[in-house]
């Protein structure tokens, strides 16, 4: 793969990939680790996986998105095995009546950016340079084409144990409540397949170069690295965003997991903030982080919330930190940057805006940062 | 319909053959007069269903038992659209890639043996006069077909709002636990078909002659109403059973839905017991009657256990009584009658046995009474 992305994944991709995945999965979508060393497994195996640019993508082609569906802390430890992507996909094929002929990525996020790779190495799949989100979402309605009225189903889904089944509901919505209760049924995790669509309706409804974008946010932390630059501000470059805020500690983390979803909140108090400042970001996550608000003074401001996205890097590295991987005593940075427009639609906030998550608060933007992004 | 079965069943039938259903349904497989009232509708709307006996199924035959899946308490309130029916079946036809020829009943219980007539009424297919129990029994698991190793899958499932699925599992206990979450989150009923045979699988693992026993067993009460003989005993004779507990008064009902089966007892005092005798039966029920206990003088002792049929009627009229419909004060006679030979096999009670149920006794059978049942 060249930064610039289209033409092929290889193994020496991965690295990049996976960490630029897991910066756009703001902290959701599964752990980047354990999905990069299955996929480096399934590209030894079976060679480089031909990536397609969405532009390129044949208007009658078949596409069919793959991802896993759970809730993170149970994927990393229940590994998908090769035969559910073979179920989850000739399931799908079988009741359609027609091969699939492309794949592609649900979302952009740690694990589930990386199950596509393996799915279409192992199946000898093209796999199409793009997602339906721009980002990670934890619900399956959480995606671009159903603010354009495209059906999630018929969806397929499989278990490692051999159990497959297909969906076809009214809504994506429905989707997303059956495909869950099955999910939780099946061990808390399984390989999905859905809102299959041809090329044009694919061409129009995803967000091209995800895997690309997610190569060069990689790169971009690298290079930094290198060069001895703050890593955080290369991201906040390649993605136009901006530090919402700088080096700080991880004081507090509540979390539990129920219904297949991890929801809580982690407190961070910047790094330089001297005794007398009650200076403190709260960070309220779900799967993905979706508000960030400031407290300070007693006062207590919103700063960036979902759609947008919020990402928790390494203070010093710029490695993403999954929800999941948040602890006590972390040195981080949070940085926001805009999500693909077409979230911020009026159908696009009440279908993954704040108060569908439950938080009681207007959408905020990630307003980039023009200092740096310009620079 | 004629008395001996086999040919075609009309508007006229379907009192007895509903009646005599909720006998064999043993307590549980739904209400039998909405199940009535839904079939008469299908009937007088489509015309008669031409009933295929099972040894005339052609080997070639693509049999689909169809059934209502849930809580009767649910059942009862939330009825099935003819929607459901279509969309269980064409999805499933989808899937298989080939069209159904006959439908069947899945098991013989009050709302089950009317689901498969309104099912073949509106499709406009040939019902055959089996099902695959013999009984009512709560799980998708324990039908006959289980013991030989047939699939239950691939399965169909669809709920009144136009939702779908079609379920491929490991095994039979796979396919109840998924459809069972998805039917509780469709809104604890949904219309299934499942365990899709040819003809000569059909018949040498189904229980032939349902729909014929079930309206014996209905005509048998009426002709001993109206010749003022205990409709009780008719019962009895017709299912070569013995009476339990002659004329009793329901003095205890405990009983709560959750998880889609309803849990409970019920305590009967015989009406000719004295104010010096201790003496009462308990009845375990789920969806259906399991076990009979008998307690007397401090003593308590095991009557009768599933896999034969307990069934509870009522005392005068020997009309069947649901579990949801048990009545505290209800006058009740308690029969019991043995089950097709097959569920006495080991696998057999390991399947439908007590202990599956959670109760700690060996299987007892209905011993028949040879007094009535040689009259």
């Amino acid at each position: 793969m060249t930064a610039d992305g289209h033409r092929a994944l290889d193994v020496g991709d991965l690295t990049l990939v996976a960490r630029g995945a897991a910066i756009l999965g703001t902290g959701g979508g599964g752990d980047p680790y354990v999905g990069r060393l299955m996929a480096e497994q399934a590209l030894r195996d079976h060679g480089p996986v031909s990536l397609v640019a969405l532009e390129d993508v044949p208007d009658d082609a078949t596409v069919f998105p793959v991802a896993m569906m759970g809730a993170p802390t149970v994927m990393v430890e229940k590994l998908p095995t090769s035969d559910q992507f073979v179920g989850a996909v000739r399931m799908l094929s079988t009741y359609l009546g027609r091969p699939v002929t492309h794949l592609a990525c649900a979302e952009a996020g740690g694990i589930n950016s990386m199950i596509p790779i393996i799915a279409a190495a192992q199946l000898g799949l093209p796999l199409v340079d793009a997602d339906l989100m721009g980002r990670a979402f934890p619900e399956l309605q959480m995606v671009l084409p159903t603010l354009a009225g495209i059906p999630g189903t018929p969806m397929s889904i499989a278990d490692e144990k051999g159990n497959c089944g297909i969906l076809q509901t009214v809504d994506n919505r429905w989707s997303e409540r059956l495909s869950r209760v099955m999910t939780i049924e099946m061990g808390c995790s399984a390989i999905i397949s859905n809102v299959v669509m041809d090329g044009a309706t694919m061409r129009a409804n995803a967000v091209g170069g995800t895997l690309g974008l997610c190569h060069r946010l990689g790169a971009a932390i690298e290079a930094a690295r290198s060069a001895k630059r703050p890593p955080v501000e290369a991201v906040v470059r390649t993605l136009c965003g901006r530090v919402v805020l700088g080096a700080a500690k991880v004081v507090d983390v509540e979390r539990r997991t129920s219904t297949g979803f991890a929801r809580r909140e982690a407190t961070l108090v910047p790094l330089a903030a001297g005794p007398d400042t009650d200076e403190r970001l709260v960070l309220h996550f779900q799967n993905e982080h979706l508000l960030a608000t400031r407290h300070l003074d007693g006062d207590s401001r919103v700063e960036v919330t979902t759609p947008d996205l919020i990402i928790v890097l390494d203070a010093e590295t710029g490695e993403p930190i999954t929800t999941e991987g948040l602890r006590f005593g972390q040195r981080v940075s949070v940085v926001a940057a805009p999500c693909d427009e077409r979230w911020h639609s009026p159908a696009g906030i009440e279908l993954v805006g704040p108060r569908y998550f439950g938080y009681d608060t207007d959408p905020v933007r990630a307003v980039p940062d023009r200092e740096l992004t310009n620079a």
